[in-house]
């Protein structure tokens, strides 16, 4: 994953964190992707002028720091507001009325987990994706020129089908500026070519797992949200503990 | 995975044997997939009269057991004859002439290890599949009607196109006889459909790892023939420590 003059930089897909100890990270850009919804609703979260969203591994961490910051806590368990926090983990929680100015701490099953697997893996940036800050992404991606890591949080360890449609995506627009010599890569970006059409009913059509656990929760939704490109575009950059709004985003 | 009169049996895809531990093997038929080349020259030599295939997990042990029992000592590391074996993992080393009513002893970087794992996982019953015996894998897995795990070997842990590949092929074929509610079944099959017209022309356009290390080996032969469909159709079933074709197969 060495980036000289004559190369372009790497890229590689990582299907689930399970397989997160098979890449290096060291001078690659991490994108943490949880499309349903982790990551989409961050993005939405700061694109409505939160300060920042500091992610927390633990439930118990969540509540401490709520309260030591005065933050608004936040995250799901198997897909359900957690016991002990205040919100959940759909983006339309978040509106700007109820986030502008403030800091949201948030824990999630996959999202957060990966994130913290990432920074103890030594990873040169992290940055999250999913379709509402598509564009951001892939703009990041191209302008910094550096090798690039796109890791699925994927649903306990098992490879989930949304994770894979945004590497797709991702790859389908930046593949040019890489050197892509990962099937993984390859496999989502022809997942990605097949479903473009029509994301959410690719989603329906292959009963994907997320689609069937959340439209049991009646979360149509934030299903067809969390499948749009650039409803709320911008950066997630994670730096000093918190992801900040990457400046000019 | 239970089974119940009322229902069809699952059918899960484990894309890499560092996700194997995700599934319960217990009561299901597992199926090790390891395309290039493991599995495909397994059914090979079987189908051309070997008496058994001994699987195991190095090369020091493949050397001891071919001594004991006379056995053709075979293997590869990293795609080349190990060191202190007498053959490679070419399906084409393995003629009627040559194999028939002998004993193969094989190591493999990744076919063979996945066996392991999935014997010490307490796996209901363990088969072969590769292209060349897709119809047995498919008939056998529709006859049985018991819960299913699709293993594939990837390499070093890493997802690969090929082994989806055949994944997909299982799937598309049984898929009227399974409840299959697991998204990389779906991505397995997704990525068949797209691919099956010409699977050796996929290989190549989507710079698969494995189809450029073999062709740097000068290998087209092999890859071409470890994609064609019931070329050496019988069922390698593993039983007492050794594949051996199953009766009728």
């Amino acid at each position: 994953m060495t980036n000289t003059t004559s190369s372009k930089p790497s890229l590689y897909t990582v299907l689930s964190p399970a397989l997160l100890h098979l890449y290096d990270l060291n001078n690659a850009i991490v994108v943490i992707i949880d499309v349903l919804r982790a990551t989409s609703t961050i993005t939405t979260a700061l694109h409505n002028g939160a300060k920042c969203v500091i992610p927390v591994d633990s439930v118990a961490k969540c509540i401490e720091l709520g309260r030591q910051i005065d933050g608004i806590t936040a995250g799901e368990r198997d897909g359900m507001i957690a016991e002990g926090l205040e919100h959940g983990n759909s983006p339309f929680e978040y509106p700007a009325e109820f986030i502008g100015g403030k800091t949201l701490v948030l824990t999630t099953t996959n999202g957060t987990k990966l994130l913290h697997m990432a920074l103890d893996r030594g990873a040169g940036q992290i940055i999250t994706g999913s379709f509402p800050n598509l564009s951001a992404v892939c703009e990041y991606l191209v302008a910094q020129n550096l090798p690039a890591v796109l890791g699925c949080a994927a649903w306990k360890d098992r490879v989930n089908i949304e994770d894979l449609l945004f590497a797709g995506a991702v790859i389908n627009q930046v593949k040019g500026h890489f050197d892509i010599n990962c099937d993984s890569s390859q496999i989502a970006e022809t997942l990605y070519t097949k479903a473009k059409k029509d994301l959410y009913g690719f989603m329906k059509a292959k009963n994907a797992s997320h689609y069937l656990r959340l439209m049991n929760y009646g979360l149509e939704k934030d299903i067809r949200y969390c499948l749009t490109p650039d409803l709320a575009n911008v950066l997630p950059f994670y730096e000093n503990g918190r992801l900040i709004s990457f400046p000019n985003s």
